[in-house]
């Protein structure tokens, strides 16, 4: 099993975005200090956003901390997860989860995997992440779990190549998150700021579920709560994000 | 289900207040502060205090995240949650929690609604909230929990018709605090402080007390206790307060 | 019951302490920023020292947030707990605690009394607070639990008069630390310096304890371990302290 | 039992290092100011790095709290735990762990002592400390428990004499950690940077697993997991590293 394998394929580099939209580039380097502040993102952790205008390109941070991303740090992929720019080499391994994520679900433009730390619990349990309040209605009745040993069975966990990048896809479905055995969680939306709000709300919701099993039987959302979640949009749901942005920048 | 019906009735703006007392507006604003600054109130929770003088109104902020509320930021709304003031659009759409308990209970001064952190286990368990020292004996036998579901059950789990906080109101009847199913809680004071009080006091019970259910069985308050300290008043509570927002203010 | 019964009785001031030695004013103002730094007190503890040359008189600040101590605010009482200056006020209502057990136990030259938040889930549990690790040996076979219903069942559970100060100092008997029911705890010991190292040991053994006891049947230290720390001493203890005050310091 | 019973053995210092390698002297440093920062070593650990070129001595700061450790504090010892300079005596009393462990495995370059919070559960349970990620394969099939009493039962848990530290070596045996009942930690590996990697990544890998435990059984790495991660070298591991050392350095 070789780290790269599959991922060095032709890419049609015609179409290639030179840079990212301002706005666009602004949220994806934000994303990585929030997710960093908010400690729901550790050293290892990747954000990308999928170009708006090609679709067939995604922007991501060069391999680094995410803590210490700058404007200057993105790059773009396309969906074989060859970089734009010819001998950019510092780029994620891992990578090729955002290329076949994007190829098999059109409606995705933003991904971010991470080692989720209250979520690790889950990904070895038999117990699913369930909502607890209403802000979590997108884990659905419960999100499912990756096991890589599907797909192979002698490696590091880690996702290497197309063929476990493609039974992670598949573990994902139409989910917004799919838990990984023994590795994290990868979360799937239609915005940078999606993304974000999601990661850390789960997080919260996995601690909480958490001290309530301490208690006896838990209450989760029930399925009317979840599917009225599914044809509505949060309130406000920006309010957060420049509040954690604040807190972010400053530290 | 709409997201303001019933809150656009009709107003008497003719005894509304211009300003509120400059000592009750500082408490309001530091109130928003050291709730954030304690992490017991995130971007989307709201405390107000009913005008002293004319007890048919109530003050809030503007709709937006309790660490950045300043004293500009308050205004006055009707029991009908009508704001005051002619064209004031940027309001809590949940703020119908506050004029539907404000009317139910003429004693109350002062209202928090959050999504406390350590309460969310408790709204989704049958294990009830109960006081594990002498400063949370307002816990009385056990925090209420609100199910919405007692009154509709299609919705977003929000307090967001007048209807949903009727039963709001009366789920939390006498009490001083009400835990809200998937959601979060409610509490109904005397005053800014002693709700801010409280919030913190019922956040660290909280933590005891599942702590403690890990150690076997838990001993709470008794019903003398609990009695008593209906009776008494703390003591110096306002030691608490300046140290609070000391720390909130620096922060 | 009243707050003050019985603390108000004559006093000799004849030999009565001017000012403490400044080697333990400075320890008892550092005390109090460390337990404040450390999060194990808050805005209501306290901490004294018996005076070394004048036994029958103890230090404490004034009642106050122990955040905020600094010199001037340390204050002289005998042990009937009347303050040394005349019309002297500020006082916490608690500290019948210290002079009771300066009473009852002539080896202890400081006393802390706080509302531990790791050790309130063991003042209302059957489990004993027992050590994990040798530097909390002085835990011994467990910790004992006060339950102020020993001594009258129709209060606040605060240790308001001397009867009850009587019952908590027979409660810690020969120990070195007493849990109240539904209140807090209560260190004895050697020196300010000594207190604050167990209160801290304290902290932390209770929390690995409740963790242990989620992994099952918990291992604590033996009978043997337990008797060979109090025929010896700990080593380099201010090695801690210095740590902890450098820290407190600057905050 | 002798606090240094064993270690005053003979030393040739004909051979013995004058000052390490610079590269090697700051990674020391900050190991000590990383472990500190990240809260997982209290004022009582100690770190060290067997010499490279004279593999007969290590590297170890003089007995000090870790967070405060610059370069001129970092002395070196024969095996026999001897300081190289002739009338050191600023030395930690547990030093005779790191010379017997590097007696005892050759392959060892660098020794953390530690009282791990999240470990200590561990130390005192039959459950053993399992990988829940494949970032902890390290800790295999559970990692192995030292009781003292199996050498001796009547001191302070401490590792004070060669006797003891024989028998903890023993107890490490091949492996990269060893839990001490009632006392902590000892790591054992390649490098500063591997050993500090692998106890941040134990104290995260201790909290999760005790979580997992409340939601029902845990799933932990597989053998063939466990046996791929032994083959292979972490994927850029300085990446944490580098991190970890700008927090710790700004703090």
């Amino acid at each position: 099993m070789s780290a790269d394998a599959g991922i060095k394929s032709s890419s049609t580099s015609a179409e290639a975005p030179g840079a990212p939209d301002p706005a666009l580039l602004e949220d994806i380097v934000t994303a990585n200090r929030i997710l960093s502040d908010q400690g729901i993102i550790d050293a290892y952790g990747h954000i990308s956003a999928r170009d708006p205008l090609r679709p067939g390109h995604y922007w991501i941070s060069r391999s680094m901390a995410p803590a210490l991303v700058t404007g200057t740090d993105i790059i773009a992929c396309d969906l074989d997860n060859n970089p734009v720019r010819t001998g950019e080499t510092r780029l994620f391994f891992e990578r090729v989860i955002h290329g076949e994520i994007y190829k098999a679900r059109p409606d995705v433009m933003a991904i971010l995997h991470n080692h989720a730390p209250s979520l690790i619990p889950f990904c070895n349990s038999d117990t699913r992440l369930r909502p607890m309040v209403g802000s979590a209605a997108f884990l659905g009745e419960g999100a499912p779990v990756f096991d890589i040993r599907s797909v192979d069975d002698e490696g590091d966990l880690n996702i290497c190549n197309v063929a476990q990048a493609r039974g992670l896809a598949q573990a994902l479905g139409p989910h917004c998150l799919v838990l990984l055995r023994g590795h994290g969680a990868v979360f799937a939306g239609d915005s940078i700021r999606q993304v974000v709000r999601r990661a850390v709300i789960a997080e919260s919701n996995a601690r909480q579920q958490m001290q309530a099993a301490m208690l006896g039987p838990v209450h989760f959302l029930t399925a009317s709560e979840i599917a009225f979640a599914k044809r509505s949009k949060p309130k406000d749901p920006d309010r957060a994000w420049q509040l954690w942005k604040q807190r972010a920048m400053r530290g």
